[in-house]
């Protein structure tokens, strides 16, 4: 067994710990040399590239454009929007001077001050305020609108306490900023791309997630509604997994973003915002992988098949390397990506954990000895599964068997969530079980005193009004007043 | 005609003023309010993700994987590299506070003192330092090696004077770097980069270059060798599109990047790095377009047909919107991106007009009483020649005129590029004739106090010593001194 895998911490011993070793053992990231940022890694790169691809897509198909907008941002943006310096000027990386100098000593540099600049530049922690300084130069009418722009970006936030792909200084994400005549078309696009953002996640990540609005006290800063998907994590917390805004008329009017509308009159343009980040990757290998490594999607692996030959001397090696080829190319013509691993530097048992630990879908042993029966050892990473199987039409066995294990695994994590979702009426039972994770559908009387009462006894937070549940009116459990209906609480990453 | 069309100045009147309208006119970027930075608009970005589409399609055909490093640098990692700190660290945007607070009277933000970073950091203006200093935990033995990593990601230069595209402070761009077991590995990757751009600026921008080595002076700052890809614009002024360093063990020596060799023997590894930028936008665009607008090459085109039907009333339009469609759908079928726009608030001689300015390649016109006859009439964009076709068997024609356009605008840039290189042995009749643009072929003793005199006299510099032509030694035009080899001198953007 390779030493990596032999190493890695179960996740019933600490599944904190069992993560944060296998981001890095799984070669998908690891932290760099500066204060909370990350470097990516090819192999997890590859993954974040594939989700890009097909978000990419949904998108354009719903008449999404992509753009790119200034990295920095002046201060005096920030300030526009009264809640969002609130949310997101605080904690901001802070460019003061565009000049290093050779120090005194001559060997090393220092900042120039004669180089400070007028005004402080922001890194950009989300982008609203400068989008919507250029959108005011592009709209003067109706006609302009709506305007569906898209960017995938680097953006900063300074965060304390970092985790690889949950919460670092530095990420990567979209970030989509409409703008739109009616009040009603842009609630719609808001509603619109939570949407897609469910269907990427269960479909494409094989993720199952909540739907719902946030509270007023959890809303992005300068929202008036912001809908989240909300996925369960295999130690019962909820990770936020994507966010979109409706914005109402707030950019407009801070930016002063007017249009002539239909009766030529002069209105404010409506905003939404929306995006998904690195942190789906969290999200990915959170809900899946096991203690073994990655479990990978078939939809998102960067590579869905890995065939190992196990034969001695040359003519059994070329006869498996002919039959291991023929195999490859075939599965190629299907769009399956495949690699071969004959190398002859690593023995057998060490190339299964390390497809293991990377989470590759499929496996298949081409072994001489089978072969010579017509037969090949198949595995499927999901359930571990091992069986022989006829070489003939094996290509069409293993797309089969990776839809399968899209639907299984897609299947499984369903069942583990759904068993964890409790409806709670009582606080002193919602105390005590919550501690050992799990959604709450609980009632709430609607008040911030409750909710911070809530964070502040149990560390749950309300995670959102949940779409998919029928709703009656009820008692809060907390406050014991009414409640409109229940809302998801959870502990949450 | 377009207002925006009848505005645009003539490229004989002001090249230049030219060039900066277009790039506004036409909806590919303009100014930021952040100095020195742009925003890419979502026709400019379409070029772009084109471009970054098919060259990273050509850089993974050669081994390499994509990833991400963190945008910020420590100050002192700049001072590692000698020659690299005199390039890179003077003019860069410089962190030094990670807090905004509220002010005094309330209604904006300043920067907290309280947070004041230990160590600058510097955004990446280039990544050699952050990604050696990364690449000493990855490289342990020779079987490490080679290590081939991209990553596409925006870069931040202070530029004093900034143009779209051409020169601005933030840039998105992709940057290679590779570590290599031996100094021929390493030398043999930088050459085919610079093979892969020209490449790609040939075949797919249709821009012709000259590959060639910098020379000492215009080498990337910590390389031993620069090989760079130089196009010609309309002006005869020389633009660097592309280049590719071999760094030698510089940076492995200045990050302690060390690995046991076959021999196990401990030694420092090789490296090369290679980028092109949104740079290539402007070459693009300054190598093709005309006074009516962009012309753009089929193969970078986000629509590569426009169709415009022409006629009254419902029976007509209903007719023509029927006949549009079934060529759109044929079109699409054969891979080829096709608009069809029918909108009835725009006169035809207005959508003409924006389609030409906007480079579409090429353009049909539906007209209701060609079609009785079973004829269509298609414009090409390169040449504005109209012709009246049959269409039947449309589809087939338009694709091999696209394939005609491109050869077209190639051999058209070509033809004028070597119609404009010029030999010449005579430093007076230099200095009158390189007012005027061009390629001057001449000899060069190779001292920097010659290259440093042409550049002072004439704004002329060495672009490179290139290597397709055939060289013979002379002596230099300046100082009279032997030469070996003729290098390739012009005014550059």
């Amino acid at each position: 067994m390779a030493k990596e895998l032999k190493d890695l911490t179960k996740r019933s011993v600490n599944y904190s710990q069992w993560y944060n070793e296998l981001v890095v053992k799984a070669d998908l990231a690891e932290q760099a040399d500066v204060r909370g940022c990350m470097v990516i890694k090819p192999y997890g790169y590859a993954i974040w590239e594939k989700m890009q691809h097909i978000l990419d897509n949904m998108f354009k198909e719903t008449g999404v454009q992509n753009a790119y907008f200034p990295l920095l941002i002046p201060k005096s943006f920030l300030s526009k929007e009264a809640e969002h310096v609130e949310g997101f000027a605080k904690e901001c990386a802070v460019v003061t001077h565009y000049r290093l100098k050779t120090n005194e000593t001559h060997d090393g540099v220092v900042v120039d001050p004669a180089a400070k600049l007028e005004e402080e530049l922001i890194i950009r922690p989300t982008s609203e305020t400068i989008i919507w300084n250029t959108y005011k130069n592009w709209i003067k009418s109706y006609r302009d609108l709506p305007i569906l722009c898209n960017q995938w970006c680097n953006v900063m936030r300074w965060e304390m306490r970092t985790r690889l792909f949950l919460r670092t200084s530095e990420f990567l994400w979209q970030e989509g900023h409409t703008a739109h005549a009616t009040r009603e078309e842009a609630e719609e696009r808001t509603k619109q791309m939570i949407k897609i953002y469910a269907k990427f996640a269960e479909e494409y990540m094989a993720v199952p997630v909540i739907q719902g609005v946030k509270s007023e006290t959890e809303r992005f800063a300068g929202a008036l509604d912001t809908y989240t998907i909300e996925a369960m994590m295999q130690d019962g917390k909820a990770l936020q997994s994507g966010t979109s805004h409706f914005l109402g008329q707030n950019f407009g009017k801070a930016f002063d973003v007017q249009f002539l509308n239909k009766e030529n009159k002069p209105e404010y343009a409506w905003a939404t915002s929306w995006g998904v980040s690195t942190r789906l990757m969290g999200a990915l290998i959170m809900t899946h992988s096991d203690d073994n490594g990655l479990v990978l999607p078939p939809a998102l692996a960067p590579i869905q098949v890995v065939i190992i030959p196990i034969g001695k001397g040359d003519e059994q090696m070329n006869m498996l390397n002919e039959k291991a080829y023929s195999i490859v190319e075939n599965l190629k013509k299907l769009g399956i990506s495949v690699k071969y691993d004959n190398a002859d530097n690593k023995r057998p048992g060490f190339k299964f954990a390390d497809y293991e630990l990377k989470g590759v879908p499929v496996r298949l042993v081409l072994g001489a000895r089978d072969l010579e029966q017509g037969l090949v050892e198949i595995m499927r990473r999901d359930t571990l599964e091992k069986e022989s199987v006829s070489i003939d039409g094996i290509e069409e066995y293993i797309k089969n068997l990776l839809d399968d294990i899209q639907k299984n695994i897609f299947k499984k994590a369903l069942d583990f969530r759904n068993s964890h979702i409790y409806e709670c009426d009582n606080y002193e039972e919602f105390k005590e079980r919550v501690k050992d994770g799990g959604f709450f559908l609980c009632h709430w009387d609607g008040t911030e005193e409750t909710e911070a009462k809530i964070k502040e006894e149990t560390q749950a937070t309300i995670r959102c009004v949940p779409f998919m549940f029928e709703q009656t009116p009820g008692v809060d459990m907390v406050s014991g007043k009414p409640s409109k209906c229940r809302v998801l609480i959870a502990r949450a990453y």
